[in-house]
C-alpha cells in the first residue's frame, strides 16, 4: 500500500520499519542513543524553552487553566529533570533478550521464555512535555519504535524536544524514525492512527476520561487505559490511630491532583472513634470533608468543619482537596462500596487485625492493595520498577505501574535435536 | 442500566455478578466443580449425543463440508475426551493467589505481585464442541466466568453440554452463571457483547479469518488474536540431512489442517543437495510442493513431483497437504522473507551451525522460534502449559499458546506498617 506523505498510514510505516533494527539493537546502542539524547535536550535548552514560551502564550491567549499551564510550563530545572530522568532510564537492566523461565520436556525439548520489545507503541497524551522525553526514553530501552501523539497545546515544546531525541539516536546511528512525533495532533489522523492494527502493536492513552474514551471507542488495535483513579481508604475497628491520621492525611493531601490520591474514606463502625482526629488533621490541610449523615453527625458533633456528600460523591475523582466520608458496618460494606464505585486503580485498607486485611487483600480487585500504608505508593518508582510510562487500569497485559517489563511481549524460543511430534 | 432479558448487556452482566464469587472460591471448590463437570458430561452422554446427530443431520442438509461435519460429530470415545481433558485440567496447579515475586523496598514496604482472575472472559469459537468443555473447564480453574459464544451449526451439542456443565456446577454450589452459553449465536448479538467494556474483560476469537477480522473490527473489549499460522521451516547451510527430513515432513505432514504446520519450506542454496531427499519424504506423504524456479529445476532434475508456485502461494495458510517451497540465498534473505510473509504463529531453523541458530532466534518475531525441532510442538501441552484455550498470535498479554496463567493478571499487594510519601 502507498501511502500519502505525513498520513497516519505512513507515519505508522516509518515506525515498523524503524522497530527492526531497533529491536535487534544490543543494550550498548540504547544507553549510547539515551545518553546522547539527555545530553542533546540540555544543549538545547534555548530553543526548547524558547518554544514552549510560545505554546505558554498561546495557552494564555486560549485560556487554559493555570493548572494546565503549570503541567505545560517548562524552566531550566524542570529541563534538567526531564534529562535526568532520560538518564535513570538508561541507568535501569536491559528487558529485551531476558529469558524468563526455562524448562526441559521429557523428550529433551530446552523451552525458554525470552522477552522481546512489543513492536511499535502509539502514545496519546496531554500537556505535560516530560511524558514526551520518558515516553521516548522508556520505549527506547525496551526496544520499541514510539508514535508520540501529544496535546496540540504543547506541540512546539514536544518538536522541540524530538528534534533533541532526534539528535541523540542520529549520535547512536539508530533510526530517527524510531521517535515520530504526531504534527497534526487533530482527532482525524488519531482516528486514523487507531485503525492501523497490522502496524501498530498497542496504544497507551493517558489524560483525561474523554480523550480516553475516544481512543478506547475507536481503536482496532490493543489499547491499555491509563484511567481514573477513585481510591479509597478503610480504617478497619482495628485500625492503629496514629497510621489511621498519618495514612489518610498523606493519601489525600500530599499530592491532591494525581490518580492514586484518596478521594474516599471509609470508616468502619468499629473506628468511629478515630474519626474525629482524622478529620482535624485533614482539615488542618484544608480539606473539605463530603459526608454520609453517620459521619457528619459525628463530626458537627466535634465541631469540625464538615458539609453533606451528594449522591454523585460516591465514586468520583475530585483531583483536589476534596475526600468523601463514609461509615460502614464493617468489612463487607466496605468491600462492596469498593467494587461498587472503585476504579481498579489503588485500595487501602488501615487494620492490625490480620484477618481483616488479609480479606482485604484477597478480595480486593484493584491494580495495587494496600495495607497499612499509603495510596501514593501505587507508583513505579515507589513499587521498584524504576520507571513508568503510566499506571494501567486495564487488567490485561499490564495492570499497576507499566515499566519497562510491561512493554514487551515474551516468545517461547524451542531448542531442539530433531524432534518431531508424534501425536 | 435495567437489561433486557437475553440482551448481550444482560449476559455480561450476569457473568459479572458470578465472577465475583469465582474469583474468591478456593481451589478445593473449584476442583470439585471440575470433577462433577466431568461426570456429568459422561452421565449425560445420552443427550449430548441425540443433540449432536441433529445438529450433524442439519449441518448435511446445508451442506457443510467433510472436514466441518468431521469436527462438530461427538461419539462415545469423543465424549469421555472431553470429560478427561476436563479433569486435566483440574490436576492443574491454581494460577489464583499465585505470588510471582515479593521485594521490600528500602522504606520497609513489601511489594507482591499476586495472579489474580482477570474476570470475565468472552470466548468465541466455531464448530468444535470440545471448545465449549476446555474453555469452560480452563476459565472455571482461573476463577473467571465465561460467555461462550459458539458457532450455530453447533448449538444443540453446545446447550447439552453446558446443562451439564451447569449441573457440575450446581453440586459443587458455584453459580450457573460462571458459564453462560450465547444462544442467539447471530452476529447482532455479538456485536453488542463486544461494547461491554464495563461487564467483560477480554474476548478470544478462535476460527476462521472472517470471524477474527470482525471481532477484531467491532471490539472496545480487549481481543487476544487466535489468528492464522504461516509457519515457516528454514533448512540453513548447515542442516543435518536427517533432521531436515525428519522435521519438515513432521511439520507438514502429521497434521497438516492445524495452525503449527508449515506452510513453506525455505532452502538456503548452500542446503540445496538436502531438497531431493527432503521433497521425496513429503511426496511420498502426498503432499504438493509449490516451488520457485529455483527449487522446482532442481526438483525435475531428480524426477520429483512438482508444481510452480502462485504469487499468492507465499505467505499462504494452505491447511493441506500443499507445501510453498522457496530457495533463499541464505539466512538475511530467509528472515526477510519470514519478516515479510510470516504471521508471528511458529517459524523454525534446521541447522548445526550455532551463530545463525543463535541470530535466527535473536531476530525472528514470532510466538514461538524453534532450533531443529518441529513446529509442531508450538502447543500449550508440549510446551509445558499443561492445557491451552488457544495460540495467541497478539503479542499483547499473551503471545503463543495461553494456558491458566494467561487467563489471570496481576495486582500489586503492598503490605506496610504506616508508611507515607515523602516526594
Amino acid at each position: 500500500m502507498k501511502a500519502e506523505p505525513h498520513s497516519a498510514l505512513h507515519l505508522a510505516q516509518r515506525a515498523r520499519l524503524a522497530s527492526r533494527a531497533l529491536g535487534i539493537a544490543d543494550t550498548a546502542r540504547k544507553d549510547h542513543a539515551l545518553e546522547a539524547i539527555a545530553k542533546a535536550v540540555t544543549d538545547a535548552r534555548g530553543p526548547i524553552l524558547e518554544a514552549n514560551a510560545l505554546d505558554l502564550a498561546d495557552g494564555r491567549k486560549a485560556s487554559l487553566t493555570d493548572a494546565l499551564l503549570d503541567r505545560l510550563a517548562l524552566d531550566g530545572e524542570r529541563l534538567e529533570g526531564l534529562a535526568a530522568a532520560v538518564l535513570a532510564v538508561r541507568a535501569l537492566p536491559d528487558p529485551v533478550g531476558e529469558i524468563t523461565s526455562t524448562t526441559r520436556r521429557p523428550n529433551g525439548l530446552t523451552v525458554q521464555k525470552v522477552r522481546i520489545p512489543l513492536g511499535v507503541i502509539l502514545m496519546i497524551y496531554e500537556s505535560r512535555p516530560n511524558v514526551t522525553t520518558d515516553a521516548a526514553a522508556l520505549c527506547l530501552k525496551s526496544g520499541n519504535a514510539v508514535i508520540l501523539r501529544g496535546g496540540k497545546e504543547a506541540l512546539r515544546t514536544n518538536l522541540a524536544l524530538r528534534q533533541a531525541i532526534v539528535t541523540g539516536l542520529e549520535v547512536a546511528r539508530l533510526p530517527a524514525d524510531a521517535v515520530l512525533l504526531v504534527e497534526t495532533p487533530d482527532r482525524e489522523l488519531l482516528l486514523e492512527l487507531l485503525k492501523q492494527e497490522e502496524l501498530i502493536d498497542l496504544a497507551i492513552p493517558r489524560g483525561g476520561e474523554g480523550l480516553i474514551r475516544f481512543v478506547a471507542q475507536n481503536a482496532r488495535i490493543p489499547v491499555v487505559k491509563h484511567y481514573k483513579g477513585v481510591c479509597h481508604v478503610f480504617l478497619h475497628q482495628s485500625a492503629d490511630a496514629k497510621k489511621a491520621v498519618d495514612i489518610v492525611v498523606n493519601a489525600k493531601a500530599q499530592r491532591p491532583g494525581v490518580c492514586n490520591a484518596a478521594e474516599c474514606l471509609l470508616v468502619d463502625e468499629g473506628a468511629l472513634a478515630l474519626l474525629p482526629a482524622v478529620a482535624r488533621a485533614l482539615v488542618a490541610e484544608r480539606v473539605e470533608l463530603r459526608c454520609c449523615p453517620r459521619s457528619l453527625a459525628v463530626l458537627r458533633r466535634e465541631g469540625i468543619a464538615a458539609v453533606p456528600a451528594g449522591a454523585d460523591d460516591w465514586g468520583r475523582e475530585f483531583l483536589d482537596r476534596i475526600l468523601a466520608v463514609r461509615v460502614v458496618a464493617g468489612i463487607d460494606e466496605a468491600l462492596e462500596h469498593i467494587a461498587r464505585y472503585g476504579s481498579l486503580h489503588t485500595e487501602a485498607i488501615v487494620a492490625e487485625d490480620k484477618v481483616a486485611s488479609t480479606r482485604f487483600v484477597h478480595e480486593v480487585v484493584a491494580s495495587a492493595v494496600i495495607v497499612n500504608a499509603s495510596t501514593r505508593f501505587n507508583d513505579g518508582g515507589e513499587l521498584g520498577l524504576g520507571a513508568e510510562i503510566g499506571i494501567s487500569t486495564s487488567k490485561v497485559h499490564a495492570f499497576g505501574p507499566m515499566g519497562l517489563a510491561e512493554l514487551t511481549a515474551q516468545k517461547f524460543v524451542v531448542l531442539g535435536d530433531g524432534q518431531v511430534r508424534g501425536g
